[in-house]
């Protein structure tokens, strides 16, 4: 398991002193997504490089309507200290959300309010996880889970992702060689990759794991963004008792307000309460309350619909573009939801490379090498549709098109 | 270092399934104050048991201005994702008033905003503890970083506190015979005792550990909350590569908000940086947003100055009526800023007994004994005077009065 670290001692250039820092320091990637998306602030560059929500989409007149709202009914409360779980009435609408939208009988204590869902992922690495406990993750991975989790110190298995997921044999394979404490994975329109786990694969996914003590943490993040509505059984579905969803309101009201939730059992919900109120006492209240009345006086799902159609039209897009524009030899996911394109280079041709003359053309991509914790990759790039205008789009995967058409001829 | 630790497996009582949990889980004190401020939710119960601002003090106005203002003529990027280290301008905001305040120079790169100030605490353990390294805390120690530094195993260190800080020959004694890595204190008001350190003890601590590798942390919570307005000098003036500063807007602004921050040294910065990173990307940056524009357009000074009067009022009735109603063998200490009063009774008394009793009497206090990281604290309680009026700080002292007099006669 290859890692690029982060120096955990060092001088900086003024001072002298030399800093000790915790050994978990240096097992964390460095974010390469963070020093790219640098990079690309910009304003000249068109970048498909980061993972934005379009911010056009934002219903901010809306969410202004209810925050006005909020403050002029209960102000003195909602800008009080509250409870770790979050706000009740919040988590009852989830819940009910659950109901009817997968037919999962979730009880609002099964449900903790956090910081995005970024927020779970840590608070899942440091409930579960002890130093060298093996944990298994999609090949290629969400690399936000592979930061949260690398400051616990796993061991990582990645398994393979296929078309319609994960290599059932593989994973068979890890988990009859190892203790594999629990298995992340992004079953619905994955970041990077794009891909939708088939409902075949899910109830085999069931079947494997059903009697052994390996838990599932199942990333919803894109779970509402398919691109046709269709809205396929939830692990929690084949698994009841060994499933933790994880989700937020970042995709589909407003990143801004970090707000996100973990469903968890409730054995496994009692130490995440212990360990979000170590780690922060409580998720931001006025967010939670504004939230709440936004989704109870406003049409959500009217929105979630506009951001669907919006963004498989920019997928489509791009896609036609790609298969259009590119050499024969590069091939791309074709995502049914989500954000994100998933591009394979023929392997004379390097990601960072295309990453380096692209961006002298203003256009960013990100190299998928950061998303494989065993190293590889280095033919594959991350493709952002959400955060671009069909012109955008356009002029960008020509200029894309013709950096690598420059690389494969030389 | 005896600590009370909650269960780390078990059955709940619907489902056999066992679930097995990091072991730093059984090292995580359960939060007594949690569990307390549920015995106190009741309305009829006059509580002193908690932490909370004066919520009539809080500017509910004056923040749904700033809110309807962010939101009418920037709301698309409020809502937006943002930098792990957060608004530059809130950050230059906060390093022109140390300036102002209390003459220390800091750079708005050395300023990273959390989740309130508790998750400043759970990124200094992250980044700096590693199971098993030494850390000095206060005798009695706040609960919250006890909490937080525990998730990361370390071996705690308690130094006793007199009424003018830290005991010099013991610390002295401890940081000789441990390798400490850091001192955690609470200098303006401490949270439980309402201590503040004097400006020579302060001193003397820069003494102690200049030359050394020990950090310290500086929980500065109360700093603008002394009573006079005086304030007194940060730790770093005295290390200033050594001392780190944790704060927050709870306190002065609103805690909904959940905004803290931390001040520290560039190196231990850019290890805070990828820790928060991991942790939940960036804090809420809509109340950023709001705070900022609060602070450019409203009266911070004026609305501090409004608590500390409240506060001291509050303060000062508490104690006047503790001297008056207990028995001479109670004793309190006399806070100069701060929320909270320490209460000593005489030793026949345990302060369970008193909790127990009170509650009884519809008044809630909060036993000392989660302050200790090494047992005692048994004839403690922690009393909280920011969040009561007048009539309820009257009727609540003579009730606790009476059961501690009825205790002391049995």
């Amino acid at each position: 398991m290859s890692q690029k670290a982060s120096p955990a001692t060092g001088t900086g250039p003024c001072s002298g002193r030399q800093y000790r820092f915790a050994s978990r320091m240096a097992k964390t990637p460095k974010s390469f997504i963070r020093e790219i998306l640098k990079v690309t602030e910009n304003p000249q560059i068109i970048s498909f490089a980061g993972g934005l929500p379009n911010p056009g989409l934002i219903d901010v007149d809306g969410i202004a309507r209810a925050a006005a709202s909020v403050l002029a009914q209960d102000g003195r409360s909602a800008l009080q200290y509250s409870t770790t779980e979050g706000y009740l009435p919040l988590r009852r609408y989830i819940a009910d959300r659950y109901k009817k939208r997968l037919g999962l009988v979730i009880s609002p204590d099964e449900i903790l309010i956090t910081n995005g869902s970024q927020q779970c992922l840590d608070l899942l690495g440091k409930v579960l996880v002890n130093p060298g406990d093996h944990v298994a993750i999609e090949r290629p991975g969400y690399l936000g889970a592979i930061q949260a989790f690398s400051l616990y110190e796993p061991v990582f298995h990645p398994i393979l992702l296929h078309e319609d997921g994960p290599d059932m044999a593989q994973f068979a394979h890890e988990i009859d060689r190892n203790a594999i404490r629990f298995f992340y994975g992004v079953p619905n329109s994955q970041n990077p990759s794009g891909i939708t786990y088939s409902e075949d694969r899910r109830r085999e996914i069931g079947k494997l794991l059903a009697d052994r003590d390996t838990l599932v943490i199942e990333d919803d993040a894109y779970g509402e963004l398919s691109f046709d509505g269709t809205a396929l059984p939830s692990l929690r579905t084949f698994l009841p008792e060994q499933t933790i969803i994880t989700r937020s309101f970042s995709k589909i009201l407003a990143p801004g307000m970090r707000l996100g939730w973990v469903v968890a059992p409730q054995q496994v919900m009692d130490q995440l309460v212990v360990a979000k109120q170590a780690s922060d006492l409580h998720s931001n209240y006025l967010s939670q309350r504004i939230a709440y009345e936004y989704l109870l006086h406003e049409d959500i799902d009217k929105r979630i619909e506009g951001i669907r159609e919006a963004y498989k039209q920019q997928c489509g897009l791009m896609i036609s573009l790609i298969e259009e524009m590119m050499p024969d030899t590069v091939t791309c996911t074709h995502p049914k939801g989500g954000m994100f394109v998933w591009m394979t280079l023929p392997e004379k041709i390097s990601s960072m490379e295309v990453f380096e003359q692209a961006i002298r053309d203003q256009v960013a991509v990100l190299p998928g090498t950061p998303f494989y914790v065993d190293g590889g990759g280095n033919t594959t790039l991350r493709i952002n549709f959400s955060n671009a205008t069909p012109e955008k789009i356009r002029a960008g995967i020509g200029r894309l098109s013709r950096v690598i058409r420059a690389l494969e001829r030389e």
